[in-house]
């Protein structure tokens, strides 16, 4: 296929054949082939323009929170309401052993084989920033295909929280009825960056579900207290809330889109979700940056070359690591470097 | 003072021209020309042999919490015993408008003037990087010069207690008898770095202290039950306490250094103490260097040039973030770049 054939194929293809186009856009944007790379460059660029107009939802619990279960179910009932459903993953133990905590697509049987739906699961190598790029421009190929809301989800394992937050318009984090989570999440920073807490799996114990509620909302209260209002707003600003549901039984899938629609006016209202947008699009630059910088320093020839000696005279404290890093940084430059700050 | 001449100061000085010599070593270090650098390199490679053998203890408190008046009692206390006083200072807020939360040196009056104390306020420019590793290397030009106990003082602001729990032994956190605190360390992940959590001014309100004492000790036992044992130790294992203290009154001294005491007996046993060290110095070697990349990147004329105009594209939604970064990386290495992962 050519780019423009491709390019064509995702813009304004038949069912089938967009949905070729699609998978092959994103094996290309997978590959880390130079030319490959150069390739998908030139479709990101093009495909920009078209993307935009979809809500980016970020979904987040520990394996065996339902995050499948639930996802299946909201998927299907955007779609009776007329929208077409994109489901990526970004799943950090993939990137580690090739498996995945979150398993395939086949999770979601109704959902996966449904018209309006296109599921990929986690790209399976790389580090988690990498990953967690691959999965953005996979989400720029589906907003560029038509698709209005993407749901990227995770597992609570690591960074990924934040990279997925990082990569969506609101991020909703998946608990279960049992307090015991409830400090894990605030230790790890999570509880912080949620928009919405989902507590699933209420028709099972509905007291702790409901005691469950009251403590985080409460947490949240609390975290919100002592959050920096970095921009003035104009217009009412979000609340993180707390809602219960029952994946399973397909309870609260309503109310839970009424309150992701509710975040999206009022943020889109107050002009925060632009500029979330904006802020994400530039950390995601500099992330990218930095990591190639990263990354062709550690292939450098003469760096490879001294690394290992320093190294250990860094860990054996013959040498500061200060030096080293100045030793290290010199050879690459091939000079004497600048000082540093 | 030529650099044989520093060094010689620094390790065998009569106390007045070792004083000179120290706070000379410490200027030079402090310095960004390039040609005191490499002197700096040279001497602190030199002195590298002489370092080690002291006791790094961090301290970091919010402002108010008396982090000053406990480090004049602790540091008078110390010297009575026949030890001899280093304390330095990272002062996230002196990085930003040369001004300091913490004050000057004259905050300790006694300390300060003592001859077997030395004390160093904070580097006032460059980021909190640069701070950090110009603290780290005036703290090993205090240990060559036989100051055994070097104090780390930090305020409770920004990424300044990771920076200093980084490059000491131990980390303290001093808390207010305040209960709200204590969410909001949790929050920001400081009451997981911290090894001893101390209450001062224990004397106005003891009750409060004491229910702040059991409300962090059960937290800390929570965080501690999620965390994960990274390495085997061998013999027993340190585990974070609460005591209470009142600097002012210059209550709980001893016991605060007993409990500093049997940590470093305990973590030296266990073989963390030299663990904690060499990835300290690893961290440290890998920070500098990303550092450096980073500000070789940003002074780059190829990418001073490109950057506005691609940053406002990103900002806009007219090219993927990615691809700016891969833009920007072959304009600065002028080649076409390796793919990133």
């Amino acid at each position: 296929m050519t780019p423009e054939a491709l390019l064509d194929g995702v813009l304004h293809g038949e069912p089938v054949a967009q949905r070729r186009a699609i998978a092959k856009a994103i094996t290309l944007l997978e590959s880390t082939r130079t030319d490959h790379r150069a390739q998908g460059d030139a479709l990101l660029t093009a495909l920009l323009p078209h993307t935009g107009q979809s809500f980016r939802l970020g979904i987040s619990g520990v394996p065996g929170v339902g995050k499948s279960t639930f996802i299946e179910a909201l998927g299907l009932f955007l779609i009776q309401q007329g929208h077409r459903v994109a489901v990526l993953t970004v799943d950090p133990s993939s990137t580690v052993s090739g498996g995945s905590i979150l398993g395939d697509k086949t999770r979601m049987e109704h959902l996966s084989v449904h018209p309006q739906a296109y599921i990929r699961p986690s790209p399976s190598s790389g580090t988690l920033g990498g990953v967690a790029e691959k999965t953005r421009e996979a989400m720029l190929v589906c907003e560029a295909a038509g698709y209005d809301i993407v749901i990227v989800e995770t597992v609570g394992v690591g960074q990924s929280e934040t990279a997925v937050a990082g990569m969506t318009d609101m991020f909703v984090l998946m608990q279960l009825p049992n307090a015991g989570d409830d400090l894990q999440a605030i230790k790890k920073g999570v509880m912080e960056i949620a928009d919405l807490v989902a507590i699933n799996k209420a028709d099972i114990d509905k007291n702790a579900a409901t005691r469950a509620e009251a403590q985080i909302t409460s947490s949240l209260r609390l975290l919100g207290m002592h959050g920096n209002p970095d921009h003035a707003a104009h217009g009412a600003l979000w609340q993180p809330r707390v809602l219960q549901i029952s994946a399973l039984l397909g309870q609260g899938v309503d109310g839970f889109w009424d309150a992701v629609t509710l975040y999206r006016s009022m943020q889109t209202g107050n002009g925060r979700l632009a500029l979330r947008r904006e802020q994400q699009a530039l950390a995601w630059m500099w992330e990218r940056i930095d990591a190639g910088l990263k990354s062709a320093f550690r292939q450098h020839p003469r760096v490879r070359e001294l690394l290992p000696a320093l190294r250990a005279d860094v860990a054996a404290g013959r040498i500061a690591a200060s030096t080293a890093a100045r030793n290290l940084l010199a050879a690459q430059s091939g000079q004497a470097l600048p000082a540093i700050d």
